[in-house]
Order: C-alpha cells, then sequence, then structure tokens
C-alpha cells in the first residue's frame, strides 16, 4: 500500500515551493505533521480491520473442531462415542498448549537465521507482537493445526488405545504438521509460494500453492490416518472371512449432518480466512476484499457440486439416496478446492468439485476391495482429495489471480491448462511426494512401534464391549436413571433393567 | 460519502491563493496528490469494513441452513430423519449451482436494459466484481435464496417423493423466489423500495419495504408451502374419521430447540446483514452502524416478545409450559419482524412480535379445523407472520429510519399510525397479493402436475414404513451394531434382535 | 486517538506562514475544510469498524445461550430435558424485555446525576444512540446479562417449580445482576477500574478489576445457583441413606460436548468482545487489536490447561479418562480467566487455568461429602472458579496490560506477584465478598420465601416422573410414533407400547 506520509526531501520541497514567502519552513512542518497523523490513523485502522477479520476467521475455524467432534461421534457406534469426542476435545487442548510453547516456533518462528526445514524462533510466542505477528495470526494457525490431529483420529477410530492417541496425536500437532506447514507458508519455507526470505528463490519460479491446506492440513491428516489404520488392521466384523464387507454404519446421522453442516460453516474461515488480511488493494475497486469474497464463492461451489455429483452417483451405483454419502461427498469437494481456492476462477471451481467427488468414490471402492477399514473414510477422503485439489492448482490456476493472491509481479508461472506451462504443476507434485514421505517417515514407524509395544490397538473384549464402557467410565447415553430405576424396583414392582439399558444420542 | 478529493478547478485554486510565487503549480500538485491518495485508501478501507461485513453476514445467513435442518429433523418422526435432512443440504447444494449459473441473473442481474419483473444479466457471475457487484453480495443473496426452499419442504415433511423434491425445489430456488427478490430488491425491481433505474418511480412514491423479506423470503416459503401441503393431504393418522387431530410430535425436542438458537443467531446475519454495507453515514455520529445495531435489537424484541407471548398463551390454552410451541412462536416473531426491523423503533418491534404470537396461534387453530397438516407449521408461520410483517411496516415505519435506510430525502410516504399516510401500506398490501399470487400461479400447478401424474406423495405402504428405510439407505439411529449383534448370537446365546432396532437422537 | 482537524488557531497559524500572499486565507479555509473532512471520514470508519466488531462479538455471547441449552439438556436426566431447554430459551427471551425496559438502565444508564450503586437513566433505551451508547452497546451487554441466569437454572435443575423458575430468573436477570455489573463496569461504578465519572476516585487506586466477568457473571450466577441448590436441597437418591452419593449421569454425553464446544466458540465473543472497540491505538503498531488477540490467547490456553489438568488429575484420583470432567474442567478455566483475560501474560493464563481445575475437583469433592447437589456443578464451577480468577487478577496482572487496557496513564497498582504491591488484591477481595454478600441477601431470601410458600420445589411424585411429563406437555424424544403404533396393534397384531415408550437424543 503505498504512503502519503511525509518522506524524505519533502520538507525541502514544500519549502522549495513557497520561495521567499517567510515561514515557509513553518507550513512545511505544519503539512507534514497533518499528513503523518493521517497516515498513522489509515495504518492503525488497517491493523484494527484485518485483525477483526482474522480473529472472527479463526473463530470460524474453531468451530470446525466442534464439526468434526459431531461428525466423528455421529459416524462411529454408539458404544465408542465417549472416546472419539475426548480425542476431539483433547485435539484442541492439548493442541493449544503444545503449538503455544514450541509448535508455533517449528512452524513460522523468524529470526536472524532462515532454515527452509524447520522454524526455531518465536518460543512461547517471545516477541509477540512485532510487525511480523500478531497474537490473531497464531489463534488463527492454532486452529489449523489441530484440524490435522482430528482426521487422524477418524482413522482409527473404534479400535485405537487412548495411551496411544495422547503419543500419536502430540507428535503429530507439535512436529508433523508444524513442519509441512513451515514448508509451504512460512516466510522462508523451501516449497512457499509466498517465499521471500531465504537463500533461493521460488521453487520453479513458483513455489507450490497450497492456498489453505489441500495439503498441509489435509493430505497430513489423511496419509497420517492412512498408517494408522493400515497397521491396526480392520475392525472386528468389518469384513467377514468370506471376504464381504458389513457397512457398520454410525449411530447418528444427525450428528453428521450437523457435523457436516458445521465444518461448512467454518470452511469459510479456513479458505477465505488464508488471506490473512482484507484490506489489501490491487487495482481499480480490486482488493483482497474482493479475493475473500471470491474465495467463499469458490469453495462453496466446489463442495456444492461434489455434493449433488455425489448424489447422483451414489443413486446410479447403489440405489439409494444417501445423505451420508452427500455429506463425505461435500465434505471431499472443500478438501479439494482448499488448495486452490483463491486462484481459479468460479467456473473451475465446479470441474474440482466434480472430479473430488469421483476420487472419493474410486478410494472407497477400492479401500472396501483391500479390506482396508477407516471408519470416517478419512485417508480417502482427506488424503485422496487433498492430493487432487493440490494437482487442480497446477492446471487450472489463473494468471490474474496468482499474481494478486501472491503479490507476484514478474512473469510467475500458471496453471497449465490456462497456458501457463508445466511449472506450477511439477511444484505441487512435489508437494504431495514431499508430504506423503515425510508423513509416511513420522508417523508410520511411530504407529509401528505403538503396534509391536502392543500399544496401539486394545483388546478384543474391549472392542467389542465398547470403549466408553471399559475406558471413559460410561456410556454417552443414559435412557433410564438410577432413581426410577431404583423406585421401580422397590414400589412398583417393575421389571429390574441392566445398567446397559442406553441409547445413542 | 463526500470526497476531499481534488475535484476540478481545485488546481487552479491553489495556484490562485499563492500568486505571483513561484511553484504554486508544484505545492498545487504535491497536495492534491496526496489528498487523492489519502481518498483513496479510504475508499479501499470501506470497501474492506463492508465486505468484511457483509461476508461474515452471509456466514450467519448461512448457519440457519444447519439450524433449519436440526428444527426439520426434530420436528419430524424418527423414521423421515434422513429424508429431511438430505432435502436441508440440497437445498444449499443444488441452490449453490443454480444460483450461480441463472438465480442470481434472473435476481439481480444489471445492465442496459432493465426490466421491472426480471432481470437477465451477470450469468454465472458474469463481469463480476465491479462497482456494483461483488462476490460477497452475490454469497450473501445465495445464502437468502436457499431459505426459501427449505421452509416448503417443512410443509411437505414426511410424504413427498425424493423426486417431487427435486423438481419443485429447483424450480423455487431458482426461478420462483429469483424474480419475487428482483420485484423488491433490485435496482430495477418494479416494487422496489430503492429503485434507481429504469422507467417509473417507486410505486406510490415510495415502493414496498421488505427490508430483509419478510415476503421475499418467508411468504414465498410459506405460501409455496401451503400449496404442496393442501395437494398432498395430510399425513396417514394425522386426523381420524371422526375428525379429531391427533399430536404428531416430532421424535426430539432437542433437536427442535438446537435448531431455534442456531436460527436465532443466523438471524443476526439475515436482517441487520441486510444493510449489505456498514459504513455509511448520515450525520453527526450516526449512520448505518447504528441503524444496523438497532435492526439487531428490534429483531431481538420481536422474537423475545412472540416467545412470552406463546408461552402464557399456550398455558393458558392448553395448560403445558410448552417449548416446542414457544420456539415455534419464538420464529414467527423473526418471521414478522424481518420487513420493518430496520425502519421501526425497538418499542414498536414488542407490538410486532406481540401481533405475530396471535397470528401464528389463530392460524394453527384454524389449520388443525380445516385439517390442514403441515407438519413445521411452515406455511402459518412463514407465510402467515410473514404478511402480517408486511403490514406492519406500513403501520409502524419511522419517517427518519425509512429516509436513512432507503436514503430518500423527498418526503416520502412512511407507516400509518406515525402519521406517514397510507400509501406506503397501500404498497404494502400490493406486495402481499403480488407474492401470494405469484407463487400460487408458479407452485400451484406444479404441484398439481406432480400430483396428477402421482409424482408427489409416496405410497402409504412407505409413509408406515418410513422414507429412511424405503429410499435412504436406513435409518437415522442404530443403537445395536452388527459386530455386537453378531457376536452376541455366537458367544452370549444372547436373543436375536432386528435390524429394525434403532432409535432416534 | 489524537486528531488533525483543524483546531483553534491554526487559521491564524496557516495565514501567518504565508505573510503578505494574496488569498492566504482561502488557503487556510481551504486545507482546513479538507482536514476536516478526512478526520470526519476517519472518525466514521471507527465507528463503522468497532460497531462491526462489537456486534458480531454480541453475536457470539448470543450463541453461548445455544451452548448453555445444550451443556444443561444433555447433563440432566431425558426426563426434564424438555424442562431445562425452556429455561435456557426464556433466559433469553424473558431477558429481552426486561433488560431493555429497565435492565439496562439499572447496569449502564448514565444521565446528570452519578450513583455508585445503581444506574437510573436511559429507561427502555431513551436517548439511544447518543456519543456514548450505541444499540450494539445493549445487544452486547443484554447476551451478557443473559448468562446469569442460565447458571442458576444448572444449579436448580430436576426439581424446581417452573414459576419459581420464572419468578428468581425476572428477579435476577432484571435487578441483582444488573446492579452488580453497574458496581464494576459502569462509568460511575463504585468498585469500577475505568471510573471516570462521580465523586471519589477509583477503590484503591486502581478498582477491582473484572475485565469480561469472573464476578460480575459467573461468581453471580453461581452464588444464586448455590443458595437454590442448597436450600432445595438434593434429587431424590441422589445420596442414599447411607451417605453414599449415587451418580446422577446426564442423559447425553453427545450434547455436554456439543454445548461446551458451543460455549468455547462464544467465549470469544465474551472475553475478547469486552474489549468493545478494537480500533484504539496505543503507541507504534500496538493497539487494542493486539490487546484482543493476546485475550483470545490467554482465555484459549487457559480453557486448554484446565481441561488437560482435569483430564489427568481425574484419572489420577477415579481411574477413567472422562471426556465430561474434561468438558467441566475447561469451562472452569474460561470461567477463571475472564477477570484477567486482558491484563495477564499468555504463560501466566497456563496457571490459572492449572489453578481452576483443582478449585473445581476440591469443591466437586467438598460438595459430595456435604450432600450438596448441583446437576451442573455450576456452583462449584462458575462461583468457585470465578472467586479464584478474580483473586488471580490481584497476583498476575501486567502493568503495561494495565495501563493500556485501563488507560491508566498515572502510576496504578497491578498484581502483587508482579511487582505491584497488594492494592489490587485487595480490591479485588472486596469485589468477591461484595458479590457474594448482594447475591445472598438478595437471592438468598427469594428462594428461602419460594420455598415457606411450597413454590420452589416440585413434589416427590413429579420429581420421580420427570416433569417433561407432568409440566410440560410431554417427552423430548419419541421413538414409535401414533400412527405406527396404532397400524401395528391393527394390522401387524404387535404387542402394545405405552406412551412412555420414549428415548434421549
Amino acid at each position: 500500500m503505498t504512503t502519503f506520509a511525509c518522506q524524505d526531501g519533502d520538507m525541502e520541497r514544500i519549502q522549495g515551493f513557497l520561495g521567499a514567502v517567510s515561514n515557509a519552513t513553518g507550513l512545511s512542518i505544519f503539512l507534514c505533521d497533518k499528513l503523518d497523523n493521517i497516515d498513522g490513523r489509515l495504518g492503525y485502522t488497517k491493523l484494527a480491520v484485518d485483525n477483526t477479520y482474522l480473529l472472527f476467521s479463526a473463530y470460524l475455524v474453531f468451530a470446525m473442531q466442534l464439526g468434526f467432534a459431531m461428525l466423528c461421534a455421529g459416524s462411529v457406534r454408539a458404544k465408542n462415542t465417549m472416546n472419539i469426542m475426548l480425542t476431539n476435545v483433547l485435539d484442541a487442548a492439548c493442541g493449544g498448549i503444545s503449538y503455544y510453547v514450541f509448535g508455533f516456533a517449528f512452524a513460522f518462528g523468524l529470526g536472524g537465521k532462515t532454515n527452509g526445514f524447520i522454524g526455531h524462533f518465536n518460543w512461547g510466542l517471545n516477541g509477540f507482537p512485532n510487525g511480523t505477528f500478531d497474537y490473531s495470526f497464531f489463534l488463527f494457525q492454532w486452529a489449523f493445526a489441530i484440524a490435522a490431529a482430528g482426521i487422524t483420529s477418524g482413522s482409527i477410530a473404534e479400535r485405537t488405545q487412548f495411551v496411544a492417541y495422547l503419543v500419536y496425536s502430540s507428535f503429530l500437532t507439535g512436529f508433523v504438521y508444524p513442519i509441512v506447514s513451515h514448508w509451504l507458508w512460512s516466510a522462508d519455507g523451501w516449497l512457499s509460494a509466498s517465499k521471500t526470505v531465504g537463500p533461493g528463490g521460488l521453487l520453479f519460479g513458483s513455489g507450490a500453492i497450497d492456498f489453505a491446506g489441500s495439503g498441509v492440513v489435509h493430505m497430513v491428516g489423511g496419509v497420517a490416518g492412512f498408517w494408522g489404520a493400515l497397521i491396526e488392521g480392520p475392525r472386528i466384523g468389518r469384513f467377514d472371512k468370506s471376504g464381504n464387507s458389513t457397512n457398520f454404519r454410525g449411530h447418528s446421522a444427525t450428528l453428521v449432518v450437523l457435523g457436516t453442516f458445521l465444518l461448512w460453516f467454518g470452511w469459510y474461515g479456513f479458505n477465505p480466512g488464508s488471506f490473512l488480511t482484507i484490506l489489501q488493494p490491487y487495482e481499480g475497486v480490486k482488493g483482497h476484499w474482493s479475493g475473500v469474497g471470491r474465495t467463499a464463492v469458490t469453495t462453496t461451489l466446489a463442495g456444492c457440486t461434489a455434493a449433488v455429483t455425489t448424489l447422483f452417483g451414489k443413486r446410479f451405483l447403489d440405489g439409494h439416496w444417501n445423505v451420508l454419502d452427500v455429506c463425505n461427498g461435500l465434505l471431499g469437494g472443500f478438501a479439494a478446492i482448499t488448495a486452490s481456492c483463491s486462484v481459479v476462477a468460479p467456473w473451475a471451481s465446479i470441474l474440482c468439485g466434480f472430479g473430488s467427488a469421483w476420487v472419493l468414490i474410486g478410494l472407497n471402492k477400492l479401500a472396501a476391495r483391500l479390506h482396508f477399514d477407516d471408519p470416517l473414510e478419512a485417508a480417502q477422503l482427506h488424503g485422496g482429495c487433498g492430493a487432487w485439489g493440490l494437482l487442480f492448482v497446477g492446471l487450472f490456476a489463473e494468471k490474474n489471480y496468482v499474481n494478486q493472491v501472491y503479490q507476484t509481479t514478474f512473469d510467475s508461472p500458471y496453471g497449465l491448462f490456462m497456458g501457463g506451462g508445466g511449472k506450477l504443476l511439477a511444484a505441487q507434485i512435489i508437494e504431495i511426494i514431499s508430504i506423503a514421505a515425510w508423513v509416511t517417515v513420522t508417523m508410520g514407524p511411530l504407529f509401528y512401534g505403538l503396534h509391536k509395544f502392543r500399544l496401539l490397538r486394545i483388546t478384543p473384549q474391549d472392542e467389542i464391549a465398547g470403549m466408553d464402557v471399559t475406558r471413559h467410565g460410561g456410556t454417552a447415553y443414559i435412557h433410564h436413571d438410577n432413581s426410577e430405576h431404583h423406585l421401580q424396583m422397590h414400589t412398583i414392582n417393575g421389571q429390574k433393567r441392566t445398567d446397559n439399558d442406553q441409547m445413542p444420542i
């Protein structure tokens, strides 16, 4: 943004304008004081507007954690509801502390020495606020960090020891995820499309564009979930001996729809909020405010298209109009558009959503065939559609939008199908490979080690009984309360009911 | 908003001020550059503030779709929960695509030729963003458009074929609703109170004031629902042969309360958000920011009063303190105040809410007597209270507020009881009649045609079994999962349970 | 905020600068007109930004009412769900009307005569908007006012007559709470840390700092709940004759988690929103925008720490990883940090949360021992952790933050452990004592009077049957609908089911 505050030499220029008139100095000081003051107040205004925008976006992203909790709860069987909800609450709570102490430092910490792989400054928000970071930025990034672990907990739901959860979730949120976000989003990340600091320019002249994290958040969570679910194996009874799969439906479709809509709501913080600022003009009447709005529109259209595609696709394949499939299709569309939401046109976002629906349907077919059991379809949805979304950027990113969003003034690569060459696509492929490899070499051994030390999976007895009763103090739902029961026994001579007589939401 | 950028002649004036002093030209150029720059940055700031305001308002309005989904789910019987939630998800998803491709163009499309009846420009957001439209405006209007179809799906819940839903909902969201919103809210709409383009002035000197859509959204949805419910007839068992009605209560009061509160929350986007901008000064310290706040207050007070009136009214009539009735009363108050929220005083909004409670109670009594079955009371609530709200504008609109909100500087008509004459009331009555007629001649024949071709109502067998099992792949709630069941059969010698042993949220 | 509008004498100064040059008057008028205009537009911009910020914060605080409703519903037994949800809806609805008519006037009404105990101006929002109050401020304060009554209704849930609820809730929201908020937050309140009006300076040179209401909201609600629950006595069967306590778990953990997350979400309006404005610079790049963000961070960290502490503490004490305990721990952390959120550093907020977890665990142990029955642990949580939070301010408030947030330029007292002396701590203790005393002398006699006149507690028969069936028109959940039942009886020869065959969410 240009400034009208007085620059070096302005004082002399004003004095010169007035020639021999007395007090020309006074006039120039007067005017420059006023202009400096105006400039300062406009600067304050920008900070207030941008922080308001970013904070409320962060609140929306946080609401996604509630969406995840409800989606997960509804998607598991009633007997594991307490367990899965506890992991969702703890993703946020443990993540808050670890991201404050060291997670943010790994991800964005910026100081004298740059490092493309990992950050190592601003421990415990040391130095906050400064010209680079304010608390709103930390809060926004924390809300992102806790999302990845939530994805993974869906993949390994209903059969994982709680201690294993505590271990992998801390490692994922505190170390694995921050590293990837450093690569892509830090000013000195080696893959970053907004790299401005450190040796070497942008990778392939563009860096990899992952605007709001199809890779950084969704692929990271999905790939981690893939390894967890693979190593644990399917839930008991999910595939019978003859190889047929049994549909283990979750216990409450209402919670699934509630969670899906809350995620949709929160995604308006996730994607448009990733602009971080809204008071950033380009030219004419355009600025980030238009880009932010367009991003909300592309996000909406991709999700909508994926939902409708899934509706008709699954009706054709399975014969049902299934709201649960539509919800997952919708979320897959969102996960896919997240990388490209700010740099593709609305019409292209429809293609992105259409493709993501088939990616998810195809991967789910494949998972069933390979007897891969992911209760939330999280590996397929976040991993698969996330990767599709990263490719999509390389194909459909618009020149104008890339220049505006990433403030590139030179001849930066853009989407292959838009005439921008193959460089951006190559960078996107590098991102996919790098994330898959990094998460594999970190989370794979961790899950395998937990497995070897018998810390990963619960016992078959516990799995059949349900984790809520065996580990979490009781079932999530209680129908007949004790007092009623007690009184019925003694006064009404009613039939004794068992304590298990509970039921789902 | 006035401008301080240099106008024609300013350059000469500054030069004149300085007389014979050398470089007077330089000074004038210097000052004007600075002033232009300041003006530009203030303009950018206004765009950022207004877009932030409108986008977050749009997100809140979108949250109402979740509210509707939960309200509807809780208000139907458990066996139709999957069905009604699918329609709520699809209202948003299908509506997103159709409103992008052509719905917005019908509603607001503005180009060389004006047309008071229907818009026909900006297909597929062609020309976005420009000085008139930005993406945030599209998103806000989309969130409105999908609300109308949700209202209608409530009226015909629990007995309508899914294919019929797809047909009427597309037609309503894609065509019927956009036309009405064009009449009232487009710059060239024939009924619009903010008409600035096209032949003819404001209808009766004021146009019809329907600030956030008591007519455009609520009456449209309610009248469509009325015809659908009338043509389908009541649910099986709702009225017995001797003419008595059976109370078909929904399966979960918790979901009803959840949905009601979410709608209340979202209504703060719906009503105050309809100012579209917030950085618009009037005089002194007043501006849209005060109007926006006042609108939030009138909305709150109308809903609160309607809720309390319903509480005591129903206690007196039925003998219960009923939270479900209070929720519907509350929503009726909101539907009613929606037209007048920005132009009536807080004290008047209390009257509006009080009246709407009795309108709803009265219409519900009438519906029961006439054996009209609307599972959500949507026709009565949105149609009846919406019409009451439109009348209320003509009676209580304040002169000052009308002038400020609609930027009318001349002697514009206002509320009859406030001394503003009968012209505004006449315009409001024209709106009621026009909307009722338009929805009747479009949706009536559509529902009747579907009925004649046996595409509207499901079979009695399906209705008794529930649509979730027969059409949507299963029930919404599952108590005992397959694995447990399977194992119980073989290992614990438990009693075999049927697959139908599910239960509601 | 400094101004660059022309001040007295500026006109003469500009003329003096230009000496004998003709039209110096014209130049000075020209420049001052421009500068005044710029200043005006910046002022309008500030109003728009601050009102946007405050309104959306108010909407978030309102969302807490939904959170409370879900938390309460899930924490009671299924048979009392309709009852508790009705009280939550009515807290908001009745509170809206009473706070508009007189509650706001008691709390903040400001006119010619000051009164440190109670306000008595601005009845019915008379005089709105003016330079001091706009509608957004009323809405924000209303959303606070309705929270206190919600806390109390949790303490006395499952056994209180509905008429008693109507009485105490009106008295609490309309009178008891507004008085306390006047003391602490009004410009002439005797305990206020931002007192600027009326005789006498700040109490002990600082006033009591209760930024967002650990005392004003949480202690008021908690102490009221304490007296209510104490006078009513425990629910039937809660403690048996041998003195053992029976765990009356709520009927739905899903609703508890949903409510807790919604409260967390809304707390971002409650605490950061209490700055009321965001466009308020301090120096350099700092301003309220950083303070607001820091407040969101301290709030997050306190809640997170309390949750994690509770998780491990209760695992150690009880042997379970219990999500319900974690949720209550989390909320206790929020209630505690609410007083100090804007004036302590992020690291200190971790201590605050850690302490609050043990306060809650300890008070719950004590309550069980004393046979004190509070279904929501509301007295312990909001009363106990709220009081701990008030003490915490006196120990850890930072000098810088106190100066910035409360605009104190002189040598104001701050936290004891930060080197600020004991004066602030003394003021905090005065606040704790004053609130406890005021609520005790008002609510105690009220509850006792209701008790004496047999208006407080329901009959044992009703308590065993549940209030939903006896008072509120039916149960919250319905499994088998009438039509199905009817048809089963006649066509399938099924077993007749009773009307009581309902089940929880």
